[in-house]
């Protein structure tokens, strides 16, 4: 086995430096030094549920960028010294409907998620970007593009496609009327992306000193969720409203600004919400759901970042300031998103 | 006054015949002499709440065909001895957003229901079709095309048109895999007209005896609801259900049988449900609902029918024997729509 270094859970709220192993390659393994890693939303959620079902080891992280160590025999795509991004799915069955689509995120047998998943060899828990060094089959890799900030990039493979989904499943472009519920970390670059894509994009928030940050985000108007005079007036306008929040929230606001034949795209794990079919019905209105990304989608957002020129906006702390890191975004505390430096492992 | 001949609700399982009034016809109304009248479960819902919220007469029926005695003096696109139909809408206030998408049933200040509803000039209540005349603004009438059976055309006006729209919002054609949930009213005209758009069209049923039914409609394939193995076979496997099960059920089942980016369509007046947001991530799927139709759609859905010889599958019965229709449709015991003739009125 490899040995590395990274941040484990000793508890719901702890994480301990300590020595943790990595596989030896297989054939179409490449191992992957992890310069930056994004601190999700997820993360937390990993946490809280810590021991609660499982006594598995927990690393977090699932946004990583960082440069190619070592290759497998069989690996043609990557070379040593190349820079990569991981995101949070790490390999799938290959053979389903889902996979044959380019969507492993959602194959039918369960695509294995980069921490807290079960490697479909050996049946170890996978262990997260938290850490030094990440043994990853190189399918799930992909090249980060040039001209990509490496730390501001590392958000992009879970937040970023999280985004880009829904945005290109629902045609997004020029003409298209976008808004965003939530201005965190996903909300922010959903904003971005949807702008660069050619949108008219509206930031949805009750946080008004976000006002300049929509602005300057590219949002062409913004929405004060708790205006009733301003939430009628952008009622039925909406062909895309991306909901970001993240706590559990009433839908049916976000239906009335969805206009005929939009859709409403829910990108927190919100887990059973409840709609009336009239707010449906009344204008056919859909209501969906998106989250993660399939291989050809990630590759295609990063090409897209790259060429827009479009990275998260982040807050850089040393590793060994993931507490702190894990506190504030807990209390929503960060403009957009966490990314940790993990060369204080070294 | 006009005067004419109704079947008007004492209670909430009783009609009685009773003389009832139309208005003097305005300068853009026609007189129809209501000769056919299907029977909708709304009819039913409407009488169970009979007297529970409001005072005002119920007349039911709002799917109705018959013949135009009488035009006001504006009125230039229909003449007297003219077939014509009439749906569940009879007025919109023509000046919003979705009147001017063609979408009346979606009006802004809420559409004039053909029964049940308040008249946008004098206030009054209108009264439905379960009687021998009714007077309606001629932009809501509809001229029935010839070749269509004016008996099983009846149903068209509002089962007709709910399943019509989602269809066609949807861009049901060759190629696209259809299945319809629930074969009654609704369902088997959604089969009729998915397989005559050229659809692969697949019935879901928990009744097998309607197993021969399904074929005789057109169905390519029948899934039985019940049988876990089926179901778990046709995982996936749907660009858009049609579900027309009109009591709260577990829409868990027929999210799993939706294809990627597919959509759910709710066409049973449902009030609130509930949906697990994975349920609707792992696949992007979409939930929507439909019901009613715009004037647009309802004069190309009446074109459709009579160019592809679709109406509904009706058990005509005499308008007196209105309370047996009710209480075998309260049972489901119809094949699949009462249409009651009202020539006994005379």
């Amino acid at each position: 086995m490899r040995r590395t270094t990274g941040w484990r859970a000793t508890g719901p709220t702890e994480l301990r430096r300590t020595e943790i192993e990595r596989r030896d390659l297989r054939p179409d393994d490449i191992a992957v030094r992890v310069d930056h890693c994004g601190v999700c939303h997820s993360d937390l959620h990993a946490l809280r549920d810590y021991g609660q079902h499982t006594n598995a080891p927990l690393v977090p992280g699932h946004e990583f960028t960082g440069v190619v160590t070592g290759t497998g025999p069989e690996v043609t795509s990557f070379s040593i010294g190349e820079s990569v991004a991981v995101g949070n799915i790490v390999d799938s069955c290959g053979a389903c409907a889902m996979c044959a689509a380019g969507q492993e995120n959602f194959c039918h047998s369960f695509p294995t998620l980069t921490y807290g998943g079960t490697d479909r060899q050996d049946g170890s828990t996978t262990l997260g970007g938290f850490s030094r060094e990440y043994v990853v089959r190189n399918t799930f890799a992909y090249p980060l593009p040039a001209g990509l900030d490496p730390a501001a990039a590392a958000p992009l493979l879970c937040a970023g496609v999280t985004v880009w989904e829904p945005l290109r499943s629902h045609r997004v472009g020029p003409g298209t009327r976008v808004a965003v519920a939530g201005l965190g970390g996903l909300g922010h670059l959903a904003v971005k992306m949807a702008v660069a894509l050619g949108a008219t994009t509206t930031v949805i928030s009750r946080t008004l000193d976000k006002r300049d940050d929509a602005r300057r985000l590219g949002a062409h108007d913004l929405v004060d969720s708790t205006d009733p005079q301003q939430m009628a007036a952008a009622r039925d306008t909406f062909d895309l409203v991306i909901d970001t929040v993240s706590a559990p929230h009433d839908l049916a606001p976000y239906l009335k600004l969805v206009a005929m034949d939009g859709t409403l795209s829910l990108l927190g794990y919100l887990g059973p919400v409840t709609v009336e079919t009239t707010d449906l019905l009344i204008g056919r209105k859909k209501l969906s759901s998106a989250g993660s990304g399939g291989r050809r989608s990630t590759a295609e957002m990063l090409r897209f970042c790259a060429d827009n020129d479009v990275t998260a906006d982040i807050e850089v702390l040393p590793s060994a300031q993931v507490g702190t890191a894990l506190d504030r975004l807990r209390r929503n505390d960060v403009r957009y998103r966490f990314v940790l430096d993990m060369s204080d492992l070294d």
